[in-house]
């Protein structure tokens, strides 16, 4: 019988490992909720493989000690893989998979959601209604669906963001390096980011932060922003220029913005800072600001999006346990 | 010339009336930011009709002194005429208008997101960021695309939200005493009240105060509720039996609420209570519960919404001084 040792599953994961568990009754499936340190990777011994999630970097050590408990084959709940030490993963023989599309509309719903309240001033008027100010003035609304918005990046994420946006029956416009085929054919795409800037009521980014994107958003390119925009970043915070984007809301030229991370937030973000204070001072400003919404990197944290990335997992390792091919393998 | 007198034009309104005005450069309009009242219905003399927006009641002695102005063509802004002396205007040959549909979007719209708040638990979220708190768990949300939406009344609003809702990815049940042919060949109407009580894990009201369905939501159809319901009330506050919501949302049997609207709203809404506090025990715990979203009756209040109610009421008010039938007459 096939043995699979997961780690770190956390209190929202365990009903869908229980799901994944009940579906396969001739699998065995043990968790804990510790992380995998080295000190820990022998709970794996005599396991097939193992599911963990990416959080404390995978070192040299981390690695050896999965090795030593016999362990090769080793799927992951997330995406991300920059803090594994990949080229020891590979010494030792481990094929390795993650889950690199959990549920784009997880964050498209969180975007265009942040968009409209953005418009709507809905953050001020639900601080007056906090402290018994219920006048509607000057607190009036825009409507989505009278805006131009300006998607940057029609990947996975872009797209499902897109057909929302459509939906509302706003005007859409796109920028892609790469352009795919349904856009193109519904006429969506303009030439360059600059005739995007120029038209767009609200512009925003869906692209990886390759060197090149870094601070795409900066003093330069906010300046040939309409005045009134509204800038949406749920993607990479180093795509913003945070310094230039305050400079933005400080002058008016940017009417709102919506920030689901934030160039700086490793080490901050996921943590508790309400007896210590938010140790970053524009991070603090900005959540403050009632034309800002921030957010913790929570657009991917739904029930669906979890649930996603725990099925998958575990069918990957399945999968490399009985000798086929995963579905979303790392190359190593 | 024809001549219109406008009362009670908002700041966010006057752009509208001037951009009305320049569409007509053969009518002559005047306007005043002051609400219609006996004394001052004598500003409207010599005009050939006056357009208005409903605040105030106006009595017998209103519409006696706009008469005495010479005035019988009337246009609401609005869509309310409750507290018009409609039988004094009919004695006195008034013709009178309103603006019964200006834009079912800003409420959809205004719904739809605001569902999507509750099921992401945002409000909760956002006052962890607020205070400093950026951890994650347990605030995870649920996608709008996972749900059952019950939709109950499928009018002008019930209809936009619905389709905003089916632009999700969402399941959609709906009731309606009439049914809609389009809603009908999508195979969305379920037979009864009860059957959507069941199902919906979202449940909205789109349906008028009429007699039969003052306090729908109460005791009894929350109990034939699923369990983590959530409930919506963008259309009028009498819907919903208050005390019956407050229990449920006690008991946890309730997710959480939306509303726009409140029983007792008239008096309390549109007015500011930052120093006297608010007048509402109950609605004053509703607004602070960390699951309940309260707006003071502005799903309406949109740019797009404003600008019609201007734009239709001026069109009607004009097309009753040319002899001609307006588009939306209230009959006396
Ligand atoms: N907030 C969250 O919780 C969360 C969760 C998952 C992913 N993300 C982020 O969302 C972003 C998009 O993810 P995705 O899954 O849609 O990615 P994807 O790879 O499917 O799409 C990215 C798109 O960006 C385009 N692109 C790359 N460089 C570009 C450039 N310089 N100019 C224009 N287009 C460019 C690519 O051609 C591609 O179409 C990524 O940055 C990812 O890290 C955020
Ligand atoms: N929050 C706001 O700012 C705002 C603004 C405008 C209107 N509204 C309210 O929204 C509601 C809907 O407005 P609308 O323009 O869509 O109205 P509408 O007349 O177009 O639609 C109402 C629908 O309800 C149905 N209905 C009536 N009684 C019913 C019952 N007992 N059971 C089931 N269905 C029933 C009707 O058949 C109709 O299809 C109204 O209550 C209106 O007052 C709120």
């Amino acid at each position: 019988m096939a043995k699979i040792f997961a780690y770190s599953i956390r209190k929202d994961e365990a009903p869908y490992v229980e799901e994944w568990k009940k579906a396969h009754p001739d699998v065995e499936v043990e968790y804990t909720d510790a992380l995998l340190t080295p000190e820990n990777a022998n709970l794996a011994k005599g396991a097939d493989g193992v599911v963990t999630y990416q959080q404390l970097p995978y070192k040299a050590d981390t690695v050896e000690a999965l090795h030593e408990a016999g362990i090769s084959k080793w799927s992951l709940r997330n995406i991300g893989i920059d803090n594994i030490d990949l080229k020891k993963a590979k010494e030792l023989g481990f094929t390795l998979t993650n889950v690199p599309v959990y549920s784009p509309n997880a964050i498209a719903e969180h975007a265009i959601v942040q968009a409209a309240r953005i418009l709507r001033q809905d953050k001020r008027m639900d601080d007056k209604m906090a402290r018994g100010d219920m006048r509607w003035a000057p607190t009036i609304g825009r409507e989505v669906r009278d805006q131009t918005f300006g998607i940057i990046g029609t990947g996975h994420i872009g797209r499902v963001f897109m057909d929302l946006v459509e939906a509302f029956g706003a005007k859409i416009i796109a920028y892609d390096k790469f352009h795919n085929d349904e856009v193109e054919k519904k006429g969506y795409y303009v030439d360059s980011l600059d005739e995007l800037y120029a038209q767009a009521d609200v512009i925003s980014l869906h692209v990886p932060s390759l060197p090149e994107n870094i601070h795409m958003i900066n003093d330069e390119s906010i300046a040939k922003m309409k005045d009134d925009v509204v800038i949406m970043n749920v993607s990479r915070g180093d795509l913003i220029d945070t310094d230039a984007l305050l400079r933005g809301l400080d002058s008016g030229k940017i009417f709102g913005a919506v920030l689901d991370t934030y160039e700086d937030e490793v080490g901050i973000f996921n943590a508790n800072w309400d007896q210590k204070g938010v140790p970053d001072a524009r991070l603090d400003d900005l959540i403050h600001r009632d034309n800002v919404l921030v957010t913790p990197h929570t657009a991917f944290y739904t029930t669906h999006a979890v649930r996603e990335m725990v099925m998958q997992a575990f069918d990957n390792n399945l999968l490399m346990i009985q000798g086929k091919e995963p579905n979303t393998p790392v190359t190593l």
